[in-house]
C-alpha cells in the first residue's frame, strides 16, 4: 500500500538543533511502570513504539537524584550509573529503528516524598504539597540552588551517556522551573522570587549551563503554558496562556531546540482528559497561542488517533510535531498504518484511562483496554501485529458470546492461523455489555472497543460470527467444536449484594417494580419515579455513570456510596472531579461514607460508615450499582459433564472475561488475548509464567532474555 | 552479664514437631517491604532479628501463585524457582545464627487484584473484596478447590526448598482458610458450605495434604480466634473466641505443630493495635480462650517490651511462645538485652504504627520512629547494635537542640567515639516538641522516643548535655566546636498557611486571642472559648488529636479537613477508624471535604472542595493544624557567615530533623542519625549511596554485594 498524499506532511523530517526527527511523530512521555528498574520492559515497550513508526520516543518522568524519589509511583531514574545502564537498552531498542530516543528530566522537589531514598528533600518555599500532603522540604538557600542545579546538569549528561538524543527540561507538574515559576508555589523574596525575571532566574542559569556542557543532543522543554481556573487549576497562582505563557516561550525560544506544549496542573486530568469529558485537540486554544510566540518546532498533544485532524493541526499552524502517549499505547504502529493506509487496523485509544490508573495507583505495570499486549512486549514476548500460528490450529473452535473477552480472543485465533473459528451470541451484534453501556452518557468513545474488533472480524476469513442464536449446553456438546471457550459475561445483581456488607441490602430486590439494575434501566427502560437514589458499592463509574443517566433524564437523583468519594476508582482515571461537578451541575446530591443497608417501599435506611449514624431517605425508586455476578453456568455445566465433552469430542474447554471474574473491560480483553495466545500450551487455563523483572540472586543476563524465562517456572 | 534467673523461662527451648526452638521469643510475620524481590534487605533484616536473640524469624505474609497476586503491597513470593533462591538468602542468615527460618504462606484469593500478574482469581462466593474493591474472582467450582489444593502444596514444597524450617498456614486475614470459615465470604450451598465442618473442609483437606508430603518441616498455623464485633469487626458473619475459635482450634490441633494466634479482620488495626487505643497484651482475653483447648505450643503478639509482662504471659497459661512484630522491628537485639540484663538498651516500641504505614501504602522499605537502622541493615550496612570509631572523632561536636534528630545525632556520635560532643538546648529537659506532644490524649508511649535516647546519653561520657542555653550563632561561633549541627525543629504555623490553598487562611492569624497553633495551646494555656473550629490541613494526627485535647476539656469542638476523611495518614497508621470513633465519642463534628478558607471574630467560612458549596460557622475560636515552619534561622545565619565560620574553626555545618524538613518523628530520628552515620564522608549533607535491588542489566553478585554499591555512584 502506498501513502495517501494528503498525509505527506505527517512524514516530513524537522530539524531539532544537532538532531533530525525523521517524521512528525513524537510518543511524549508517559508512563508504564517499568521506570530504570524493569530495564527489559521499558526497552520493549518503547522500542515497539519506534518500530511502529514513531520518529521520537521518550521515557516517562525521570528524576534526576534520590532527592526526588516520588515512591510508590514508579518513574524513570537517572541517579547513578546503573540507572544509565539500564536505560541503555532503551535507547537502543529505539535506535535498532530509526528514532530518536528522548528522556524527561527533572527534580520533583517537595513533590517527592522520598520514601525509599529517604533523602533530604527541597523546595522552593516551604509549604507541603497541595498533592502528596506528607512531603515538604526545606526552602533552598542560594547555595542550595546552585548545588541544585549541578544536580540537573549531571542528570542531562547522565542522560547523554544512556544514548538519549532528545533532552527534554521538565516544566509541567511537579518540576522546579514551575515551582520557581508560578506564585502557588514561589513565595520568595530574594532573587528568585517576585517579578517574573526572578521566577524564572534558575531556569535561565539552568539552560545556559546546559548550553555550555552539552552540544551534541537536543535539548528542549516540556512546558504547560496554561495552568487553568479554578476549580481545575491554579487561577492567578498559576500561569495563562496569554500572559506569563508565551512570556516564557519568548524568554526561552533562543534556549532551547523544541517545544512540547500542553496544560493543567498536578490535577492532570485536565491534560490527560478523558473521553469521557474532553473531545480530541482539547488543548488547542491554549497551545495555539504558545506556539505563535515560538520559533522552534512545537509538539502537542491531544488524543491524536485521525490522520486527517493531524494534518489540520499541523498545516493550521497549531503546532509542528504530532505529540501522543494514548494513542501511542492503544496502537504503537499508528504512524506505519497511517503511512501504509491501513485505516481500518488503527486501534484507536478510547480515552477511558485505565493507563494512567496504573501510574495512579503506584506500582503496577500499564494495563491498555484497547491493546492487550501492552506491557507484555517483553514479559511475556506479545508483538501487538504478529502472531504466531498455533499448533493446534486445525481443531475447530466455539467461542460463545461476543462481548469484549470473546471478540478479543475470536480476532486473535484468527490471526493465529485457526482454520474454523465460530463467534456465537445470543444478541443480534457483538459488543455485549458495552452495546448498552456505551449509550450512557460519556462513553460513546468506548465503543471503539467493539469497532476495531468488527473491522478485524471483517478481514478474518476463518472466524465467523453468528448472531441471535443462544446456545445451551446441549448445543455446545452438538457443534462440533474442539475448543469451547464461554465468554458469557456478567450481569449487575439484583439482590443487593453489597461487597460492605458481603450481604444483602434488605429489600434491595430488583425484581419489584421500584428497584432497578443497570441493564432493566438501559435495555429495559425500567421506570423509578421522579426520585431516584443510586447506590454505588462498586466504586469505578457505574453508580456515577447512572447517577447521570438518571439525571439527565430530569429525575432528582441521590447517589450514595460507602467509599469516601464518588467512585474512588475514577481518581485514577483522572475522572473524579469533572464526574463529581457533573453531577452536582445536574443536581444530585451526593453521600458519601453513607452505607444503604436497608430499603422498603420508598424509603431507604443509611448509615454512616465511620459515625454509626443513621438516616431516612425518602424516594420513589432505587437503582444498584452494588456487583456483578459472572454468567458461567453454560461453562460450570459442561465442567460438569466429562463423559458428554469427551463424547462430543471436545478437549479443551475455557471461562474467559467477566463470565470468569467480573472486571474492567480492559481485563476483559487481556482475558481473552491471553488465552488466544496460550490455546496450544500444556494447560491454557494457566498463564505461562511472565518474566518478572526483579534482582535475582546469582542470576545472570540469560535470566531475563527475552523467551527465556528459566527461573519462572510455574 | 549474668541472666536474671526470673527470666529463665523465657530461655527453654519448645519443641515444634520436628524442630526445636531454642527460645521462646518468635519474630511473627510482619512486613518489610522486602519480599522476595529485594533478597538482600530480606536477609539482612531478618538474620539482624537472629543475631539479637529470637529464635525464630519469619518473612512477612508470602503467596503462593501468580492468582495472588497483592501489588502493590509488598508480600513474600514463592511463585517459582527464583523467589526459591531469594527467600535462601533470609534462610541461610537466619540458620546462621542457630534461629529457625519460618514463612507465613497464603493465597489470598479475591483479595489479590493481581494488578501486575494479570492472573485469573478465584474466591469462595463471588463478591468484590471488602477491602480491594475491584478485587473479585471466580466462585471456585469443586475441581478448581482441588487445583487450590495442589497449589498450596506446591508452594509449601517451594518454601522447604528455600529452606524454611516452619511452615505456617495463614488463617487469616484475606487467605482460603478464612474465605472458606466465615459466612462473611462463604455463601456457598455445596459441601464446602453451610456447616462448620463443610466450611473447614478445605483446610482439613489442604493439611492432610501437607501431612502427607512434608514430615521434616514444622506445620502450624496462624488463626485468627475472634474477629469481633461491628464496627470493628464481622460480627456474626465472622468467628467469635469462645465458639468457633475453639472449635477451630480443637479441630486441627492434631494437624499442626504450632499454632500463632491473634484477632482481627482485614482492618488490622486492632490486631496491631497503636498504643493510642491498646495497651499492651490487649489480645490474651481472646487467645487464652484458645490456648485453653490448644494441647500445641502456642505464640501470642501484643506490643511486648517488658520482660516481665512475657514471664507473666507463660506463667500464667496464657501461651508458650512470645511472639513479637513491632518489638523487634524497633529492637532486633530485644532477647538478648533481656539475656544480659541490658534491661537500659531496650529501644521499646512506641505503638505508633509507622512501621505498618509503609506497608499500607504499597512500595516503600520499612521505617522505624524508634530504630532508624530497620531497613537499612543491607541498602546502607548499618547494624543496630555496632558503630565504627569516626575518622573525625578528635574534632569537638556542637549540636543545638535536642529533639529527636539532634538526641539521636548525639547518641550516635557519642557512640561513634567522638571525644567531645555537646547537645545544648534552649530548654530544661530534652525531648523538643516532643515535650509537649507526649502530653496530648494517647500519645505518652510516644515519650519512650527520648527516653531511651536520655538512658544511652547517661552511659556515654563523651556526651555533654547542656541545659536551658539558647544560643545565637555569636555563641555558636564562639563555642569552640569543629562540626556543628542544628537541629532546632520547627513550629506549627501561626498564620493559617495551607498545602491546599498554597496560601493563608484569611484572618487565621495566631497572634490574635481567638486563634491558637497547637504550641499555644499545649505550652501556653491559650484558651479559645466554648466553641472551638480546628483545621487540619496536615493529613496525620495533629488535626484529631487537638480536637481529641480541646473536646476532653469539654468544649463543643467541630474539625474540619479538606481531605476525604480525618487525617488520612491515619489509615496508613490503621488509626483512622478508632480516632474517628474517640470524636465521635466526645461529641466531636467531623467535617470532611470543607476548605477553611476565612475567618473574623467568631465566624468561619468554609467550601466542600468538590461541590465548591460554601458555608459560615459560628465558632469562639479557632485551632490551626495547617503546617509548620522548620526553625532554621540559626542555621541559615551560620551558613552565610564563611568567613566567621572559618574563622572560629567550624570545618563542618549541618541541619537535620524538622529544622530542615518538618517531617515524623521517624524521618527526624533518621536524619540525625544517618548524619551522624556518615559525618566522616567527603559531603555528610548527602547521603552516600544506598544499594538499589533492582535488575540491573548485565550485573554480577558482586554489584550488590553488601558495602560494594559500585553502580550507586552519588
Amino acid at each position: 500500500m502506498t501513502r495517501d498524499p494528503r498525509f505527506d506532511v505527517l512524514f516530513e523530517p524537522v530539524r531539532l538543533g544537532p538532531k533530525v526527527l525523521k517524521n512528525r511523530f513524537w510518543q511524549v512521555p508517559h508512563c508504564n511502570g517499568a521506570g530504570s528498574d524493569r530495564p527489559g520492559l521499558q526497552a520493549a515497550f518503547r522500542g515497539m513504539k519506534a518500530e511502529g513508526g514513531w520518529g521520537a520516543v521518550f521515557t516517562e518522568v525521570c528524576t534526576i537524584a534520590p532527592g526526588s524519589d516520588v515512591m510508590p509511583w514508579v518513574a524513570s531514574k537517572l541517579w547513578d550509573e546503573g540507572d544509565v545502564r539500564n536505560l541503555a537498552e532503551m535507547t537502543e531498542a529505539i535506535h535498532a529503528h530509526g528514532a530518536l530516543a528522548g528522556v524527561e528530566l527533572c527534580h520533583s522537589g517537595g513533590l517527592s516524598a522520598n520514601a525509599e531514598s529517604r533523602a533530604p528533600a527541597s523546595v522552593v518555599s516551604q509549604i507541603a504539597s497541595d498533592i502528596n500532603h506528607l512531603a515538604n522540604g526545606r526552602a533552598l538557600s542560594r547555595r542550595e540552588i546552585r548545588d541544585l542545579r549541578q544536580l540537573h546538569v549531571d542528570g542531562f549528561k547522565r542522560a547523554r551517556a544512556a544514548g538519549f538524543d532528545l533532552l527534554t527540561l521538565y516544566a509541567g507538574l511537579g518540576t522546579f522551573p514551575i515551582f520557581f515559576l508560578y506564585p502557588f508555589y514561589n513565595k520568595r523574596s530574594d532573587e528568585y522570587g517576585g517579578s517574573f525575571a526572578n521566577r524564572t532566574r534558575f531556569t535561565r542559569e539552568l539552560l545556559e549551563e546546559l548550553r555550555s556542557q552539552i552540544d551534541d543532543c537536543a535539548i528542549g522543554m516540556r512546558f504547560v503554558v496554561d495552568t487553568l481556573e479554578d476549580p481545575y487549576g491554579y487561577g492567578e497562582l498559576g500561569v495563562r496562556a496569554g500572559e506569563e505563557g508565551q512570556q516564557f516561550i519568548a524568554a526561552f525560544d533562543d534556549l532551547v531546540d523544541y517545544w512540547d506544549l500542553n496544560i493543567g496542573t498536578l490535577n492532570w486530568g485536565e491534560d490527560a482528559g478523558s473521553s469521557r469529558f474532553f473531545d480530541t485537540n482539547h488543548e488547542a486554544p491554549y497551545t495555539r497561542l504558545a506556539k505563535a510566540v515560538a520559533t522552534k518546532p512545537c509538539v502537542n498533544v491531544g488524543r491524536f488517533t485521525d490522520p486527517e485532524v493531524m494534518v489540520a493541526a499541523i498545516t493550521s499552524g497549531q503546532c509542528d510535531i504530532i505529540g501522543a502517549a494514548r494513542p501511542s499505547i492503544a496502537d504503537p504502529f499508528l504512524p506505519k498504518k497511517i503511512e501504509e493506509g491501513r485505516f481500518e487496523d488503527i486501534r484507536e485509544c478510547i480515552g477511558c484511562n485505565v493507563c494512567v490508573s496504573r501510574w495512579e495507583m503506584g506500582g503496577p505495570p500499564i494495563w491498555c483496554t484497547q491493546n492487550p499486549t501492552s506491557g507484555e512486549e517483553y514479559r511475556r514476548g506479545w508483538h501487538p501485529e504478529r502472531f504466531e500460528v498455533a499448533r493446534n490450529k486445525d481443531r475447530p473452535v466455539l467461542i460463545v458470546g461476543a462481548g469484549p473477552a470473546g471478540l478479543e480472543a475470536a480476532v486473535t485465533l484468527g490471526k493465529r492461523g485457526f482454520d474454523a473459528v465460530h463467534l456465537v451470541d445470543a444478541g443480534p451484534a457483538p459488543g455485549g455489555h458495552l452495546n448498552w453501556m456505551t449509550r450512557m452518557p460519556g462513553l460513546s468513545a468506548w465503543r471503539r472497543v467493539v469497532g476495531y474488533r468488527e473491522q478485524q472480524l471483517a478481514k478474518l476469513p476463518n472466524v465467523t460470527f453468528v448472531t441471535n442464536t443462544r446456545l445451551d449446553p446441549e448445543d455446545v456438546l452438538g457443534y462440533g467444536a474442539q475448543i469451547v471457550i464461554v465468554a458469557t459475561g456478567s450481569h449487575w445483581a439484583g439482590d443487593g449484594i453489597h461487597p460492605a456488607l458481603h450481604d444483602h441490602i434488605t429489600g434491595a430486590d430488583a425484581t419489584r417494580p421500584d428497584v432497578a439494575t443497570p441493564e432493566q434501566i438501559m435495555l429495559e427502560d425500567k421506570q423509578l419515579g421522579a426520585s431516584v437514589l443510586v447506590v454505588d458499592g462498586d466504586g469505578y463509574h457505574m453508580g456515577s455513570t447512572l447517577a447521570e443517566t438518571l439525571a439527565a433524564q430530569g429525575r432528582k437523583v441521590t447517589y450514595a456510596t460507602h467509599f469516601d468519594n464518588l467512585g474512588p476508582y475514577l481518581r485514577y482515571t483522572l475522572e473524579e472531579q469533572r464526574m463529581y461537578q457533573r453531577l452536582v451541575e445536574l443536581g444530585v446530591e451526593i453521600l458519601s461514607q453513607q452505607l444503604v443497608v436497608a430499603y422498603e417501599s420508598g424509603k431507604a435506611s443509611l448509615v454512616h460508615v465511620w459515625s454509626g449514624q443513621e438516616r431516612l431517605l425518602q424516594v420513589d425508586g432505587l437503582a444498584l450499582a452494588t456487583g456483578r455476578y459472572s454468567d458461567c453456568t453454560l461453562y460450570d455445566e459442561l465442567l460438569e459433564r466429562d463423559e458428554d465433552r469427551n463424547a462430543a469430542g471436545i478437549d479443551q474447554l475455557h471461562l474467559i472475561g467477566d463470565a470468569h471474574t467480573p472486571g474492567l473491560v480492559a481485563q476483559a480483553v487481556f482475558s481473552g488475548h491471553r488465552l488466544a495466545r496460550e490455546i496450544d500450551t500444556p494447560n491454557p487455563d494457566v498463564p505461562v509464567p511472565f518474566i518478572r523483572e526483579r534482582r535475582l540472586v546469582g542470576a545472570t543476563e540469560d535470566d531475563y532474555r527475552l523467551g527465556a524465562p528459566t527461573l519462572t517456572t510455574p
